[in-house]
């Protein structure tokens, strides 16, 4: 079977490395010369929307995913004329559009922040007095890593917030006074099969993801899992989902989630029995899901703009290393490492000379 | 970094797929179109013997490693002239010989069966009296899973035994009364430091390896790891090596060793905090060695000639699999899986499944 992926960034890296012990070989579409699954795949070079590509990218896959969510809803529909896509194109829809999501997860009765569409200055003016300060302007589509967001602290804020906006439609969201952030990740196969892994613990610093934890047994995860569930539901979903949650005094709620493999699941390529990975190869297609059984203690921390030398990260004990093949740039993931050992006290010492290990290069 | 690879098939695959989370890209030589690293490395098509090919390889990659021993020795010779080979040539000369590798034990003090050098049918029956009956006749060079092999049961086998060797120089060998066959695997740097994995424990039948289980805490590790060191050190050894024994009432005689990555190895890739792949890596680039800890119980069963469905296979808990994308055929290794587990019972039952499946669908 060929699985075809739309990127060809470290998500697509990693879904092929996974793919290959499957038996599976894979195609990608992606406009970078120096993709990071380039190696690994048979690499259509173009950009996203080039018609020609997809067909070629559609006529020879088996299967066709994608490893970013903001997919064109015409390229996802030509994809789906030709062959079968998963995540469904309307998972896409909702997940790059900040306000469908947002309402969407209203209907489904998972808390969120409050907010309000914003489509002017005027709107902005209007909303703030029932949103309360600080507030986030954010586009409402693309953006990612906290790239298209404005922090609104006070009212004179609002007019160079709005500007910033470009005249482009909006959501302003009120801040939330979480104790922390996790996420879950879960997949769900055609014949309705769901599995979720125990839930990531999130630290971001800058609006990046720094450090994403395993939380075997957390007393969250039942409530997690619920909220993932009704999503899945709701969207006949197919593949590997990603919720990300504030957790506001044992309250978990919904802030977004992405139709894909996960950089906060990136610690179950060691640390679970199956990785989401594997798991989202296998939900597309229709094979029985892996177990989520987390392996010990397991943590991933991200390479950001820079990395340390091998040599000094694969001296580090319990720790396993993921390059992406990317030249180091400001504020660019470039790795990541996992933590992984069934020795708590272990486990947290190489945590620790790890980050630190990643503080020291930073450039983000 | 690059790292060339000699032969294309599934151990250079495996060296692959653990290869690229380092940053590591390859480059592989095979004469085979469909080889199964192919989809993973630039792959050169041709002989290993052509020159350009060749030249091509080493002038590509910063190191060369081959995933067979066969390699001829003006081969080696050639790549070792234009850049870095690792294991060394000496060790591949050992390897590919019977008869120097016997000698090469005894020289170690490393006890074998008992053998004598053929190269005539008188050889064979001045030889026979001394060995005893049952005894096997081998080719000197090449030859693997049983190939090249005659069971001499008694002198009336002599003349058809010689016969079947066509000519070439052999070795005859006694039969040992063994109770089990195990193996080890180690690595070693280019700074002489040395990693071991637990031992394995393996199960032929037809010749070919069926079943390689991790045996943690074995009575008999310390005098693996003591017959390894000594090869490892008197070859001067860089990269991955397995050593295979023969247990005789707790006493290890040496049988061969393959100086490469090896099946007996391959329950290391989820059985071990570091699997062969990645230490053989680490070892031929010297960087430092991953930790060899085994974790849980582990087992590697091949399937040979054909597969079981991959949906039989993914329903089995605990259960990772690995297909080499080769076409089934007779005898032809074509895919194994892992079975691991922290519970022990579990981890018998899913390896139990496990063997009746490969054994349903065996064609050796």
């Amino acid at each position: 079977m060929k699985i075809g992926i739309l990127g060809g960034g470290q998500l697509a890296r990693m879904i092929a490395l996974a793919g290959y012990p499957l038996g599976l070989s894979f195609i990608v579409l992606d406009p970078d010369n120096h993709a990071g699954a380039a190696g690994l795949s048979h690499h259509l070079l173009g950009a996203y929307n080039n018609p020609e590509l997809l067909a070629k990218l559609a006529d020879e896959a088996d299967v066709v995913t994608y490893e970013f969510e903001n997919v064109p809803a015409d390229v996802a529909q030509f994809l789906a004329s030709r062959t079968t896509v998963y995540p469904p194109a309307n998972a896409l829809a909702v997940a790059q559009d900040r306000l469908l999501e947002k309402n969407f997860f209203n209907q489904l009765k998972i808390g969120t922040a409050p907010y309000a569409a914003i489509d002017s200055l005027q709107d902005l003016q209007q909303a703030m007095p029932e949103i309360g300060y600080p507030a986030i302007l954010k586009s409402r589509r693309m953006g990612y890593d906290g790239k298209g967001q404005f922090v609104v602290q006070s009212a004179n804020d609002l007019d160079a917030a709005w500007e910033s906006m470009n005249g482009a439609a909006a959501i302003v969201e009120g801040f939330v006074n979480f104790q922390r952030e996790v996420s879950i990740i879960a997949a769900r196969r055609p014949s309705g099969d769901i599995v979720f892994y125990p839930l990531s613990e999130n630290r971001h610093r800058g609006g990046i993801l720094r450090v994403a934890e395993c939380r075997d047994n957390d007393p969250a995860q039942q409530q997690a899992e619920s909220h993932v569930r009704l999503l899945l539901e709701a969207l006949d979903y197919v593949g590997v989902i990603a919720l990300e949650l504030f957790d506001v005094n044992g309250s978990l709620l919904a802030n977004e989630f992405a139709p894909r493999v996960h950089n906060s699941g990136h610690w179950t390529i060691e640390g679970a029995e199956t990785s989401q990975f594997e798991n989202h190869l296998r939900a597309i297609l229709d094979l029985p899901l892996g177990s989520t059984q987390p392996r010990g203690h397991a943590a991933m921390v991200n390479f950001i703009g820079g990395l340390a030398s091998d040599a000094e990260l694969l001296s580090l004990n319990h720790v396993h290393l993921h390059l992406y093949d990317k030249a180091p740039r400001k504020g660019r993931k470039v790795a990541h490492a996992t933590v992984r050992s069934d020795n708590r006290a272990e486990f947290q010492h190489s945590l620790n000379a790890l980050e630190q290990l990643a503080e020291q290069v930073d450039n983000s």
